[in-house]
């Protein structure tokens, strides 16, 4: 996608063939674009634990070129383990963390050290390559659902909620919340986003609006709070998230506050879709309220706001009394029984065993 | 309720004799402890416009001392008039603020106007007073039912989830929402409160956080996105809001997002109760969701958050990019059907009309 009309990926080899790897700095964003070099493993570990890079696609792409610049110090069996066993560390809920680190392990354990780098790099790029051809085509089959939606509506504009960021900002490119999103502003729907400004992070008041507005999506940015009041009111056609680890019988792990957008949409009738690749399911889990891991991060993301003051600084304010407590969870489980359909590269299914294995047959057990 | 052990309503006449009225200003709060003077009308309607004072009771209060500051100047007809219709301008979803207008107007428009200015003062205290009397009362009644709820629980913590602030700061003193709080820990009760940081004013991480604090209540501040996930996981044993109008079948306007935590309370067997005095209840109105006025305000309480820099210096801090719109809807109405009961300072009841009028038999048609 375009900041600033220039195309951008999220993650890219630096161009000086240093084999260092650059980054869009995501938590400088709004305020500030700012590339970043990666240049060892532990670079690579703290961007994705920092969330620098983050997205479960994009943490899954970060966490392959985090491995390559490994093996670029040390190829032996020995380093790969340590490389893995670190990234894999970083944030326990993204399935594509375990898929990417697996498929890195697979591509370059059997081979000899020597030629271990090598292959890790092609490894990497392709997976990044391939994460933006998956998030065309949810984009491809998320268009045609929100056609059918639209062809309900007598009036113009088609209002689309979304949580968090799930665009091309949590992706290599396109994204794949927001992919449909974009394929239907390219075919000339008009499409309006309310956007869930996502607290404790902000990643919807920061990440979506920001991309959203330099591709001239028309948007509008709400408290975490307003969703379901819109959707009394008719206010929204459908909701579109993203999913950062759903299970075998399509429950669906997203950031924290998903799971109540889903009851209001329940409630009100409107539809509810996930979008996710394939590499972010895990096919081991059935009961995703029970068994996904959820990640508990810093109480202080809660009660710090990083924001830019009107002398244009940004800084950290604190917005609580300084003795009280605080809890941070960042993802909730939204049970399968709440989600119209499931958006993947291989077409949309319900939310269910069944309906994924129609869409993976390969997975059948 | 107490301020560094030290009780202090959140209104009262100025101590000096001038005839001012003093209030807490809560746009400082947590990070300033100040007091403001209302000196003119003008005083009284900005205080409630800019929520230096909030809540439905304390509006109430505040209008009542907004007539008091109007007649002291002119106490004509015109001015007793225009005061009204200028102070139910401040705010248009709270149903006290016009519930204290007319008693005002009740008792003082029959008077010759020479006399008025002193029965608006003993009507305004008498409000102020009854209001106190009323939380108390809620507070009894409500922890009758955390009483019920705790015996269910085998081991030691309750554990109580509200929104916004719907406690003595909310009201001239004790609070609705969090009046049974109080009135647990008085008997000895182990309470523990999760506080929805409630965007975009931050009410609970601000006010309630540092209400609870004050009073020694063991409290934890969360994300609004946060409360499904811990009913998901048994993490909330009731969950108790305010109102700022009811009607009379139940349904029940407070902060925006109420409606999500009344879903996954639903959804996950928790009770829902809500506390409201008599003065909250707008008998005019059957259907919430269609014929409660919902206030919008400035998109710019969504975009900018105030907070402490680590200089100490309280600033607003802009989160999201310059060129985003945003939307700012203050309240949400919660259906009667997703509300477990209504905690009134008659007593606890059915959120239905059938129950509210077992309560309010003067009411009936």
């Amino acid at each position: 996608m375009r900041i600033n009309g220039r195309p951008t990926r999220t993650i890219w080899p630096a161009a000086d063939g240093s084999g260092d790897v650059e980054i869009l700095d995501q938590t400088l964003l709004p305020h500030v674009v700012e590339v970043a070099r990666l240049s060892c493993l532990a670079d690579a570990a703290k961007a994705i634990s920092s969330m620098q890079v983050r997205g479960a696609p994009l943490i899954g792409a970060a966490a392959a070129y985090g491995v390559c610049l490994a093996l670029r110090y040390d190829p032996s069996d020995a380093s790969l383990a340590a490389a893995t066993q670190r990234l894999l560390a970083t944030r326990p809920t993204a399935a594509n963390l375990g898929w990417a680190l697996k498929r890195m392990e697979a591509a370059v354990s059997p081979l000899a050290p020597p030629r271990r780098l090598e292959a890790a790099r092609r490894e990497a790029a392709a997976i990044c390559d391939e994460d933006v051809e998956t998030c065309r085509r949810i984009g491809e089959h998320g268009l045609a659902l929100i056609r059918s939606v639209a062809r309900k509506r007598a009036d113009g504009v088609l209002k689309v909620l979304t949580h968090c960021n799930a665009g091309w900002l949590a992706t290599v490119d396109i994204g794949t919340a927001l992919a449909p999103v974009y394929l239907a502003q390219e075919a000339g729907l008009d499409v309006h986003v309310w956007v869930d400004e996502t607290r404790p992070r902000n990643q919807g008041a920061s990440l979506t609006a920001f991309e959203l507005g330099q591709q001239g999506v028309p948007h509008t940015i709400i408290a975490d709070n307003t969703g379901g009041h819109l959707m009394q009111h008719d206010e929204v056609d459908l909701c579109l998230v993203g999913s950062d680890r759903t299970t075998r019988q399509g429950d669906v792990a997203n950031k924290i506050g998903t799971y109540l957008k889903a009851l209001a949409a329940a409630d009100n009738g409107v539809p509810f879709f996930v979008a996710l690749p394939g590499s972010t399911i895990d096919w081991s889990l059935c009961d995703g309220v029970r068994d996904i891991p959820i990640e508990a991060r810093a109480p202080e993301e809660v009660t710090r706001v990083h924001g830019r003051t009107a002398a244009g600084d940004v800084v950290g304010v604190d917005i609580a009394p300084a003795e009280s407590l605080a809890l941070n969870v960042a993802f909730d489980v939204t049970p399968a029984r709440l989600v119209t359909a499931l958006i993947t590269e291989r077409g949309v299914c319900a939310a269910s065993e069944g309906g994924l294995l129609s869409l993976f047959p390969e997975r059948a057990a």
